[in-house]
């Protein structure tokens, strides 16, 4: 029996996720634990946030699975499953920068069908269920605005199309030539950007994303709101996203087409 | 006569610079206008915030010189001269992530003596005057929480330092291969950032920020928040960064020397 959430079940789960993960948040302005601190991106916030999260879950769906970065998983041959990772963008998180969110993802059957970014410094809050993609923007207290649908740019042409990665290891010419040739024939390429990279994609202000070697609670949560606002997102080889691994996420099915193109194999 | 500004005076201009660039701000999100707004850096919000910076400025401080990147120069050899960078990071804010930021430095006599970084949608105010640098955080009346001061990170081991660039072409091995050599010995590299960049090293929660070709108007605002907050902050030759050029901030003078050993030039 398909289940899909409610804005209101996503709204109370990024509520229980920032309540976790903003505390702890350039905790160093307050309290000067620099040296303590290091650079684990396990952040103390990373397990908090994916337990409340976990619990949260385990009460409203006691029937279902659970994949988190954290935590491992459990019943994850349920029909249904939730997939978490707690602090996309640990190190923006440990730079201070508010470009990391907190992910949760709805597979049925394998396949994502509902998902959550909650970046819970600006409120900001994309989510995708069977209604379609979503942005609303929630304050201190929870309220929300109105909320508004995304829908991916009508950007076709390669050179017109903004590009984002995260991944270093991309601007290494000499291990991925096709990508710096790549890189050169769209309109601009940029760099970082984290989990909003792919949100702004189906919000229609970026046209192309392509990350390497991620994880399942990377991109699962993220798959149905570039689906559900008009996007494609899969692996470069073609094959569908929900395992992670190299991905490509494009606004429309030529911009998807020229890049693979590019035979972007690594 | 010496002038500095107060926090006050900052949160002002933040809350003038808020009221011009937000309202443009992932407009694509209401308005479909994405095919008219293209890539042109230069927004509306870019030259209606400066506008209305220069306006304010010139009010309350009408002996004062004005340096801006949409609308010129205007007394450039008075004793005080504002810089102001109304969007830093037009790109970030053309992809609607929160990463960009409005600058305005002081000099005094060619020197950066004052400066704010101000970022209106997470309301984050960085500022920097004879007090010492500082951060506070607006809310949407302007209300603001109490000031945190601001101080660098105590790193001193390039090999525990986190390292922050935006400028893509660093990462093109062949034509800057002292860099990737520098960039594999620190901790961790990142990429992006903009504007948050040097606050954050400020902060102590970054340690080393290199950025190459930058404006006087790029950089002018953040000299202080870094000095004042301890850190170090010049151009690649060592001479001071007021004018821009290639730039490296650094928290410790330890991590500037080796920094500098790699024969950063361009």
């Amino acid at each position: 029996m398909a289940f899909t959430p409610t804005q209101e079940f996503f709204i109370e789960m990024a509520q229980i996720a920032a309540q976790q993960s903003l505390p702890y948040f350039r905790t160093a302005l307050v309290v000067d634990n620099k040296q303590a601190q290091g650079f684990d991106p396990v952040t103390q916030a990373d397990r908090d946030t994916e337990n409340a999260l976990r619990n949260f879950i385990r009460t409203r769906r006691p029937q279902d699975g659970i994949i988190g970065e954290e935590w491992g998983s459990e019943g994850e041959n349920q029909e249904h499953v939730w997939v978490i990772d707690p602090i996309d963008g640990t190190r923006a998180y440990v730079a201070g920068l508010p470009s990391w969110g907190t992910l949760v993802g709805l597979m049925q059957q394998s396949r994502a069908v509902a998902g959550m970014m909650a970046q819970p410094y600006t409120g900001d809050l994309f989510f995708a269920n069977q209604e379609g993609s979503f942005f609303t923007r929630l304050d201190a207290k929870g309220a929300s605005t109105k909320r508004q649908k995304l829908s991916v740019s009508q950007t076709t042409d390669l050179a017109q199309a903004s590009l984002f990665t995260t991944t270093p290891s991309l601007f290494e010419a000499k291990q991925f030539p096709n990508f710096a040739r790549l890189r050169h024939n769209v309109r601009q390429a940029r760099f970082g950007g984290d989990c909003y990279a792919f949100a702004m994609l189906a919000a229609g202000f970026i046209d192309l994303v392509i990350e390497i070697d991620l994880q399942s609670y990377d991109i699962v949560a993220l798959v149905p709101i570039i689906e559900q606002a008009g996007g494609i997102v899969t692996c470069l080889d073609g094959s569908r996203p929900e395992a992670g691994g190299n991905i490509i996420a494009a606004a429309t099915p030529q911009l998807y087409e020229q890049a693979l193109q590019y035979n972007l194999t690594v």
